[in-house]
């Protein structure tokens, strides 16, 4: 878990600030939850692994008894927990206020999630997320929305350039299917496809004869990856050309309809990205799925997909939805050091016996004028105290006297 | 604790951000800490009755062995909580930070805190504190600066005409001395004194004799609360004329020179009110106190003072401190509803069989004007979707076939 000093968080703030305005623009509507759910809600199924990771709330007022009768069932310690998600809550917020959410709800979420991990570079127990979410449309239209709106955003914190790899899970379902996959070693030989980027074809092919599965069917995605193939365009002549024979076309269509929809946006050059072998993690995503790249970085901006099974899991009744977490934390760390505030943030330096109520009424002009004034009492180490305002994002400083006026006051640049 | 919906989440992020820009542009700086601190932390005594309301997070990993042991000493089963206050944080933060921070340090936090209250109405065990601390100055500067950069805050949120109770420790404690109650009933009589406003001075004395304080003493009191007296002034005569005879000048001093810095910035009618009774409850203050104060309403809109010893605490070393939590939670409730986003906020409702790329090309040309678009499919219940459009922040709505343009586009507003 990690402070944030006031450059970091001034810097994470006006990410922020940029997110939230550019995804209230394309109509979507932020929303907060409690940081605690109930720790029976947060122990269903639904995190997948992060369930482990859940850092759990001790009942209040538990007696010498109560303690000893845990012992054999740890749960019954906790009742509430800290979520490890923004997507357990979100299903939970819809199934409780959905009277007063209009019939597509599209949600914005910006907010701490917590795991525990083991302390690592680059891991933290306490990090944001970002997730934008759209409940009760399952039309192309919904993913197609949280795409345009999600390359806006990195327009707008000048990340231009961001392109967006696409798969569905039923086609890569169906695919194993076509290969010759029985049904119960599919999870398996996904996770193997998962790693194709970092050990390429030659190496999941081995890793799959090593776990035995079907050799047939080995065989038949071995043949399949070493097909000569340029990248596909993303209409429904590429996108067939990239497939085996056998896959539904329905699920095709869906895909070509995004593609159009995100072309009529973005313009010609819409940057869709067809990868047949794309997986990601998160067992409840039930179609489309997709990831955000920019070419500035090697790793994932931001990930998501359809996963139209789980609302249902809390209402009782089948609601299509489709979610995108945008990499908060990744993009703030990808962005150039804090941007100055212009040249109206003004350190004013002044001796020990200037009157309190000049200093005041001096700074209170400034501000009125629309700067941001730090008062600060003249030092003997006067460097470290203008590099300290420096680094603190002040532009300006001047020097105070007993007789100084705002007329006289002559500002100096803080390099 | 409480979700919030999108017309909540809104107003509350609109209040936060003229409350972030103008304390930054009084020279505060935000900064951010962990929502969990160490169990012990949170137990050290410096969290007075928030330390028992207090989430505790269950250790990772406990066997049943670890569990059984605990049961005689229930803190052996946490080893971290979730924060009461911003104050125990902030103590922390400065001790483990302070080589990056400025010598005076001016900081900002607005987040959330929990206490395991009973559920009643108004009370909620989540809610968000915004708290300005500054740390290292000893001088009323420091009071003054929060006071007029609240009062600032105020104005820009449309609360003007807020006025702030002033009080200090030191000089309750020399009333206390010069009425002669002895020094181990002082924090009892401070309780009771502090129900002035509730129960009247017939109440007060009432109830001291009732818990039988030093008859001479409450009898001096009585005498000082009944003598005819007219609000006092904020200057040396009017503080001086509104207290008994042997408070030492030291204190009044620092609370006429406060009122002096203030007057300069706030002009001649600076609203500041001396109230000698003003009691608040926090253990850990040192000296000044105050209460923010509005015409509208008669509850305080937030409150704070000085408290030199705390983060000596944390610091093995004497660091002055001051700060004031403005009511956040109250002051959202006192603003009116929903400002509308202008007439910039549309919803599109278009009938099922406009193509999905039309509909995006038209909503990225509105969104690329500056609008913020929401699609919507015609439905059966048209009013109904209009009202929860409108209920949402959206001002204006239009009509799509599959022949509409922007040109052709016809918005109506939403009442």
């Amino acid at each position: 878990m990690r402070d944030f000093l006031p450059a970091d968080k001034a810097r994470r703030e006006r990410v922020l600030a940029v997110i939230r305005e550019r995804y209230r623009a394309h109509g979507f509507d932020e929303i907060e939850t409690p940081v605690m759910e109930e720790y029976s809600r947060l122990h269903a199924g639904l995190g997948g692994d992060n369930e482990k990771l859940s850092f759990s709330i001790l009942k209040r007022g538990m007696d010498a008894e109560g303690i000893r009768a845990a012992a054999d069932d740890p749960a019954a310690l906790a009742d509430l927990g800290l979520r490890y998600d923004l997507t357990v809550p979100l299903a939970r917020f819809y199934a409780t206020n959905r009277a007063q959410l209009p019939t597509v709800f599209r949600a914005i979420q910006m907010a701490p999630v917590w795991r525990a991990e083991r302390p690592q570079k680059g891991r933290y127990r306490q990090f944001l997320q970002c997730d934008i979410d759209i409940i009760g449309d399952a039309s192309a239209r919904a993913e197609a929305e949280l795409m345009i709106a999600s390359l806006d955003v990195l327009d707008a914190l000048g990340l231009e350039g961001g392109s967006i790899r696409v798969n569905d899970r039923r086609l890569l379902d169906a695919m194993l299917d076509v290969f010759g996959f029985a049904p119960d070693e599919r999870p398996g030989v996904l996770i193997t496809i998962d790693k194709l980027d970092k050990v390429g074809p030659s190496g999941v092919i081995a890793e799959l004869r090593e776990r035995a599965a079907t050799p047939a069917a080995v065989d038949a995605l071995a043949a399949y990856l070493e097909r000569p193939a340029g990248a596909p365009t993303f209409d429904d002549a590429g996108i067939r050309a990239a497939l085996p024979d056998g896959i539904p076309d329905e699920v095709i269509a869906h895909l070509v309809a995004l593609g159009e929809t995100v072309a009529a946006a973005r313009g010609a050059d819409a940057p869709l990205v067809f990868d047949p072998f794309l997986v990601r993690g998160m067992g409840y995503y039930t179609g489309t799925i997709f990831e955000l790249a920019h070419p500035s970085v090697d790793y994932s901006l931001g990930g998501g997909g359809r996963y139209d099974g789980m609302i249902g899991r809390f209402l009782g009744q089948q609601v299509p939805a489709v979610g995108f977490s945008i990499g908060f934390e990744r993009i703030v760390d990808l962005l150039p050091d804090d941007e100055a505030d212009g040249d109206r943030s003004v350190v004013l330096v002044h001796d020990r016996d200037v009157p309190l109520d000049r200093l005041v009424a001096l700074k209170g002009r400034l501000i009125a004028d629309g700067a941001r004034v730090r008062l600060e009492q003249r030092v003997k180490n006067m460097k470290a105290l203008l590099e300290r305002s420096a680094a603190d994002g002040y532009t300006a400083f001047a020097s105070v006297g007993s007789d100084t006026t705002v007329e006289s006051l002559e500002l100096k640049p803080l390099s």
